[in-house]
Parts: C-alpha cells; structure tokens; sequence
C-alpha cells in the first residue's frame, strides 16, 4: 500500500498551482476509466501540469511517496490502459495542449502531448500540411495518447500509424530525469530507437512531454470507392488482389454482413443487406493518380465477384460512401447498452476465416457481434454487444474475447493490431510474446522504471 | 582478460562442426575489421554457425566462459561496429544465408540474417516483389547487417529504410533464450516494440538468426532525371522546394563540385566541372505518375536556377545518369589510398551550411574533402581522402570528424544517419543523446546483455 491520499495531495499541493490538482468526486471519477467497458478504478488525485518542468516536479513528488502515476491524455483508450489499477495519481496532460511549432520546408510539428489530434491538423492545414495517422477518436484523441498506443486510423495502408510519424519526443522518465530521443530528422541511427520503444509503450515508461512529428502536403484530391461481395472469402481475395495488383492505397476497409445490416438500420444509407461484405476503398494524392489507383480496384473487386462498384465522382459522395464506415461503430452502439470494441489483426489471406471463427466463438453466448475494420491490414475490430446487467454477459464477454485472442494466434496474428494491451489484453500478451520475451519486457521496464512508478508494461 | 583462446576453440568446437571453427591467420585477420579506414582489431576465433540451434550454442558456450562475442554479416559496415575490439568470438551469419519463404499475397519475405541482398532481391523478382532498402553495398552487405545498422540507400526518401522494412525478427539473446519479436503483420502493437530497438541496435544486444521483411511489388517503372546547380545554396533551396510541393521522389541525392570533379575525372560522364552542385533525382511506380513526378521535378529545379535539366527517356539514360551518383565514392576513392566517408545528418533546410562548415573544417588539414548523399533527408557524406602513411594525416581526419560531428549537432542533426555508430562514433554517442540518456541505453543494454556478451552500446 502506498501513502495515504492526504499527504500525496499535500505534498503535489506544494509544487503545482492549486487548481491543478484535483480530488473532486467528478474528477476521480472522470480519471477512473478510459473508454474500455470491463475496467475502472479510482486515482487519489487528478493533476494537470502545464509544463515540463511541472511533469517532473510531479514524477519525483509522487515518486518519492512511493505512490504510483497513470499518465492520462483524452480517456479515449479502448484497452483500459489509462485505467489507475493501482490508485495514486493521474497525470493529466490536458493543459499542455500547444502547438510550439510547423515547420512547412521540414515537414513537422512540434507540439506539447495534450494536443487533439483535429487540432494539430488544423495548424498543419494553415501551412497547406497535414498530419497523416487518423484514428476515427482524432476529434478528442491527444497525441499523447495516440503515439503513447502508436494509434492507427484510415489511412495507415499507405500512410502508416503513429509509429511512422513520430520522430521525437521529449520524455521524463520515472526519477525525474528529462530525456530527447529521436530528432527533427527522418534518419537518424544514434543509438538506440529509444522513439520507436516509447511509441506504443502505453505510459508505462515515462511521461511524453513534447513530441516532434512528421506532417505532409495536403494532398490535391482523395476519393472513396465503394463494391459490395456476396460473402467475405471473395472480399478478402479482392483485398490480396489488390495489393498483390501492385496498388496500395491509402485505404482499405471492410464491414461484415452484421455490420452492414446495423449501419442501414441505424442511417438508411441504402445499403444493400443481403451482402456478406462492403469493401470501401479510397486513395489520396495526385489526382489522376487517385483517379487511377481507384479505378483500377474497382476492375480488381469487379473481377473478384463485387457487385454495385461505385467510385466516387466528387468530394461530397466520396464522404457519403464512407459513411458506411464511419457509422459503423455508432450504429453498432445502438443495439445494445455496451459495444465492447476488440481489435486483432492476422496475416490477409486469413480474415475472411477469422472472421467466420469470431462469429462461432460467440454462438449461444447471447452476445451480438459484428465485424469490420482495416482489411488492407489484416487488423480487424470485432464489436459485442450485450447488456453488462443481464446475468453473465460481461463473463460470456470476457470468455469470448479469450477465444477471439487465440483464434487471431492460431492464425498467426495479434492480439491487438492498434488499441494496445492496457488491462485488457495483458493476461494474453505472454500468450503472443512467450515468456522469455515478456521476462525480457519486465526487465527493460526496470531499466527505465525500477520502483513501478508507471503501470506495468508485461 | 577472458580466457585463454586454446579453451575458447576447445569449447566451440564440442559444440560446433570442425569445419565450423575457423583459427587460421587469414580468417582471424579478415574478421578483425570492416570497411571504417581507422578501426582493426583480432579475435581469437571465428565461428560460422548454420543454425539457429548452433548460434544458441556459440552464446551459451562462450558466455559460460565470459569471452565476448562480436556478430558479422559481410563487414561492409563503416562504422567499426563489427570489430572485435574486445577479441574473443566472431559469429559470422556467412552459412545462414537461405531465403526461407516469399509470400506474394503477403508481400514478404522470411529469410536467414546471412542473404545477401541482392539474392534476396532476385528471389523476390521471381514473384514480382522487391526489397525497398537499397543500400549501396547490396550486392554483398547480408540482411541481418542491414538490419543490425538499419541501413538506408538510395531510395529512402519515398520507401523508407530498413527501420520500416522489418517486420519481425527471431533473437538469440545473451543468455541463450530464442524471443521472436514482431511477426507477419504490418500493424502489431503487441508488447513494446523491440523489433524497431533491435533494428540498428549494431549487435550489441542479441545475434539476429531470422528476419520477416516486409517486399514491395516491382514498380511497374523507374526513371532518374538531373539538374545543374551553380551553388550548392540553389540545390538545397530546390529540395525543399521540391518536397513542399507535395513531390516525394524515390530518389533526391546531391554532389558537390568536389564530387562532380572526382566523378567526371574518373568517368568521363560529361558533367559540368564548374557545377556547384548536381542534384539527381529519381521516381518509380505507375509510368504516368513517374513522369509526372519527374517533370514536376524538373520543373521546380529549373524555376529555383537549375540548368541542363535532363529528364531520361528510357531506362537505359536512366542508369546513366544515375551512374554519377554511383560511381562517386569509387571516383574518391581514387584520390588516395584512404577514402573515409562520413556519414552525418542535418535539417534539410541546413544542407548548404553543413557542406560549407565541414568543407571550413578540413581547411589546412592537408586532407581532400568532396560531400555527396541523400539531399532529400540531409542526409551528408562527407568523404576525406588522405594518405594514412602522410605523417598526423589520420589524426588531421579524427580531429576533423570530430568538428563534423559537432557541425551536425550545432545545426539540429545527427551524427549519423544510416551507417551507425560502431566504434568510430561511440565517443561523441553522449554529445548527441545526453548523459541521462546515455546512462537509460546502459540500463537497457545490461536487461538484455547483463554480461557483456555483445559490444558495448554506449
Ligand atoms: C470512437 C473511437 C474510435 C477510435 N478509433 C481508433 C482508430 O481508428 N485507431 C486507433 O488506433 N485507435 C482508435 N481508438 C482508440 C484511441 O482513441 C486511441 O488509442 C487514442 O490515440 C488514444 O488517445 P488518448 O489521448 O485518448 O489516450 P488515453 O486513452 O488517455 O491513453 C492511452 C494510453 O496512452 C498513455 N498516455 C497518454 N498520454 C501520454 C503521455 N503524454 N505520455 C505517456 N503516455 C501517455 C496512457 O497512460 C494510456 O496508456 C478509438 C477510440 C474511440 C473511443
Ligand atoms: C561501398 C559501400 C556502400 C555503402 N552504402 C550504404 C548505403 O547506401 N546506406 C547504408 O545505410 N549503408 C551503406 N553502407 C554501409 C553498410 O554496407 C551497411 O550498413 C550494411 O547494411 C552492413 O551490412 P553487413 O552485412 O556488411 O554488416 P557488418 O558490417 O558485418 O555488421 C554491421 C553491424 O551489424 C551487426 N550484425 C551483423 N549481422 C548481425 C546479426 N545477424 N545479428 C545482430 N547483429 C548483426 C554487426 O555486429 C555490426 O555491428 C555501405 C558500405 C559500403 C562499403
């Protein structure tokens, strides 16, 4: 057990500002959760520094109490990673939410980790930039947050995720120590890829302060396709098709038959509910280019055996063919008081059969379940829904999610493709990693963090 | 002191086939240098495992008799970082040099850490895949050296480098244990991200024994284009300009006259001898989007004061006008018995200042400079030439590295960008990263190598 609320507060009370330091019920509340269904907790207290040297002042304070710290950007996590298992403190960076800097002739932003992700585009638009990672939570999502999870999104096919765009970052570690791994340039081989470990690494080894990030051109066009399959084996044949076809776009989506039966219900898109699968497909760049790159998947999923392909003409449908997509979680929503979102990826070839385990996995556990997600990656977001009140079906969750995580395995996947571990996925990562490397994870965890102030990483 | 060789071989050979042990004065000389001009040293043996299984052995062997152990792929490292500076073992990757498996629909490719990469690139072609990193040693650097030094090339600025080819990775580490990190997925946020820690980690924290890289298919074409700059100053303002115009070529390389003069010496291309600079720039992919690429390109170079801007027709003048850049480091190397080359990093707005400074550098050294490299990721060169047996010369090139060094730093760089650390860096490691940080790659160092098997990494 570690130090009692009282003094912990007392004692960050004498190194932050009064109002940055939080121990209201909404507050705690507030800070106990993320956005993953099965996992809350209670911080003792909430902070929210403004500034580096406040983010250490608050390390070596909690630290020397021997208290533990969650760092926290939007709450907008899906595996529990920002959860306070442990109480203590919550480290909040919503007032370090800058943008210090938009380099158009480098092609990078400077900003503090509080940034919403909508925001750092918006700066990097005034310059003609944007910020390439996506994911569908950029509206509230830090960057914080989403390079602490390495967040995809998208347009990852050809884009990439959050660990392409990061290039540096500043980094307090847990004894108080401030760190700058990485730099302004895209290669840099001295020593070792300290950005790329931290990317990802779910704040478990320190406190990202400042992040340098790699922005593009706005591209002159994007645009958005669409071709409906009979079931999914012809849509996943489509998708290898078209990569093998030498095309990579920059997105490649898909919904199953479930999926799609709850967007219509929910938008009335006229969407066709007889299908097994939508693939939606869309590119960006030059605009022949685009033009062409569309034109040639829709050729591709036409021979496949897709029916209704339409390539959008124009920016305005080429949003409403993406709808589909974007409805599909909210629409998923409204079947029930929980949609518990997973996300595993396998190897392409294999998603139509992981999806059809994923549905056998679930059978006459009383539990919805719909998939779609990022076909180009093989990484697919199963969503079940059910009412966490009726007897058992927050236990018949749990059960399944452990089926789906061996079925991605078995398949020669992941058990997350994009969310991370957090609480969620943690009994399963030896599964994935084996026990020499998750002994291997606990000791580089000790490396940077051998008192345990950050949750653990394995 | 370790112990004595006469043991070290007795030990090895039990575990070893006798053909596997190699104590010859011409392999123990062969293996005690790479390609870095200032660096030699002398192990006491020389093993050439075949397996998995048998590089277990080696480390467990050697480890059991606290010799240290230094990895070699084919020594055209130029950073020193294959030297067995400590003596000991050897491990070369030379007999583990199949390609495992080609996967098209998956685009990659599972292969032993000793394949060349040419041969890796030729198994590819038979599927009309391709490998993106092109260092320019390909054609004897192996995978696993690649890997270990994160090795770029020449069409970095659009593919990447090897950082980003490499997908996963089988690591025998110092106690023996065999991790596979990574796996076949592009998008795989399992677990801390030790595929990209050990990508460029240069040996000094596990034996690489299999890789998964991600292929490419071939681009349906490639073409090369050039422009004649009268300084430097207009080259380095088109590259930026290049780039914010939403242009990112393959290829966006520079030579600086001392380099042109070298080159058209040695080679009789008929370049311009009183050019300031040569920037060669190069696309690939869908035909009509590369000559569009180009022409935008070319352009952009002649509005910013490029003159004799040539754009190939054809893939025959394409080699030849890439021929300018490949034959610049052999060209110097002509000069003098030694031609070091350097390998340092700057914003790319800084490109010119750089050159400039490190050309100051050199004044009254007694050594001929010439930069050439990667103008899109400022990405320098710098190449002294000298004769090692001229007395102070090959203190004249320390010291003046050293001041390099510092010039990269001073302007926001890096003191390498694609060819490592390796000894001949290892002392100015700390200048760029920090003594906090230096101090965390120890840490890390000792929880994957608490013995000091492997090199030291900082
Ligand atoms: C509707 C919805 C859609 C989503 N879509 C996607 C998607 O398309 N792709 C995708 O990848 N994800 C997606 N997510 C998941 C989530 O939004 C992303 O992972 C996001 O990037 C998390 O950012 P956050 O600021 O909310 O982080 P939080 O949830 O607050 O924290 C996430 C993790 O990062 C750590 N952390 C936060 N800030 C820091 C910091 N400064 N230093 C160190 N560690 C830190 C936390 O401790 C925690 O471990 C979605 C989520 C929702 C709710
Ligand atoms: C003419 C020439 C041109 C070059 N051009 C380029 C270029 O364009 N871009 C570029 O980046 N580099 C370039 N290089 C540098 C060098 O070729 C590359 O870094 C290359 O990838 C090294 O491969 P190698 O097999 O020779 O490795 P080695 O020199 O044998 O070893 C390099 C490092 O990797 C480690 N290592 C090797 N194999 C393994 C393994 N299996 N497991 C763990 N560690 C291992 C070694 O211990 C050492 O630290 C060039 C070199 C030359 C001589």
């Amino acid at each position: 057990m570690h130090v009692s609320a009282d003094r912990l507060v007392a004692a960050l009370v004498e190194v932050l500002p009064a109002d940055a330091v939080l121990v209201d019920d909404a507050a705690l509340t507030a800070a106990g959760r993320d956005t993953a269904p099965l996992h809350a907790a209670r911080p003792d207290v909430v902070v929210e520094p403004s500034s580096t040297a406040e983010v250490v002042a608050v390390v070596r304070t909690t630290a020397a109490l021997d208290a533990p710290v969650t760092v926290r950007g939007a709450g907008s996590g899906l595996a529990g990673a920002a959860v306070p298992s442990r109480g203590g403190v919550v480290l909040s960076t919503r007032r370090m939410a800058r943008v210090l800097e938009v380099s158009r002739p480098e092609l990078l932003a400077v900003a503090q980790p509080g940034v919403v992700l909508t925001d750092l585009d918006a700066a990097a638009d005034e310059h003609g930039l944007r910020y390439a990672p996506d994911p569908a939570s950029s509206a509230w999502a830090t960057l914080g947050g989403s390079a602490a999870t390495s967040a995809g999104g998208l347009r990852g096919l050809k884009h990439g995720t959050t660990r392409e765009a990061v290039l540096g970052l500043e980094v307090v570690l847990a004894d108080g120590e401030v760190i700058r791994t990485g730099g302004r340039l895209r290669k840099d081989v001295a020593g070792y890829d300290l950005t790329r470990l931290l990317v990802g690494s779910e704040g478990t080894l320190g406190v990202i302060t400042e992040l340098i990030v790699a922005l593009q051109p706005v591209p002159q066009t994007s645009s958005t396709g669409v071709a409906v399959f009979d079931d999914l084996e012809a849509a996943s044949r489509a998708v290898t098709a078209v990569l093998a076809a030498g095309v990579v776009p920059a997105t490649l989506e898909f919904l199953d038959h479930r999926s799609i039966t709850a967007v219509e219900d929910a938008a009335h898109l006229g969407l066709d509910t007889t299908a097994g699968a939508l693939l939606i497909f869309g590119d960006d760049g030059d605009a022949s280019a685009v033009q062409r790159s569309l034109e040639q998947i829709a050729q591709v999923c036409a021979a496949g055996g897709g029916r209704d392909v339409v390539v959008a003409e124009g920016a305005a449908q080429a949003e409403d063919l993406l709808a589909a997509r974007r409805c599909a979680l909210p629409a998923l929503q409204r079947l029930a008081p929980v949609a518990d979102l997973g996300d595993v990826g396998v190897p392409r070839p294999h998603l139509a059969q992981a999806v059809h385990r994923i549905g056998e996995a679930t059978r006459g556990r009383g539990l919805d379940v719909a998939v779609f997600g990022h076909a180009g990656d093989g990484n697919l977001h199963p969503v079940l829904c059910y009412d966490p009140s009726d007897d058992g079906a927050a236990d018949a969750a749990r059960a399944t999610w452990g089926e789906v995580y061996r079925t991605a395995l078995e398949l020669g996947g992941t058990i997350t493709g994009e969310h991370g571990v957090g609480l969620a996925k943690l009994p399963y990562l030896e599964l994935q990693r084996g026990s020499a490397q998750t002994a291997l994870y606990r000791r580089l965890k000790a490396a940077f963090d051998p008192g345990g102030l950050f949750p653990a990483g394995a």
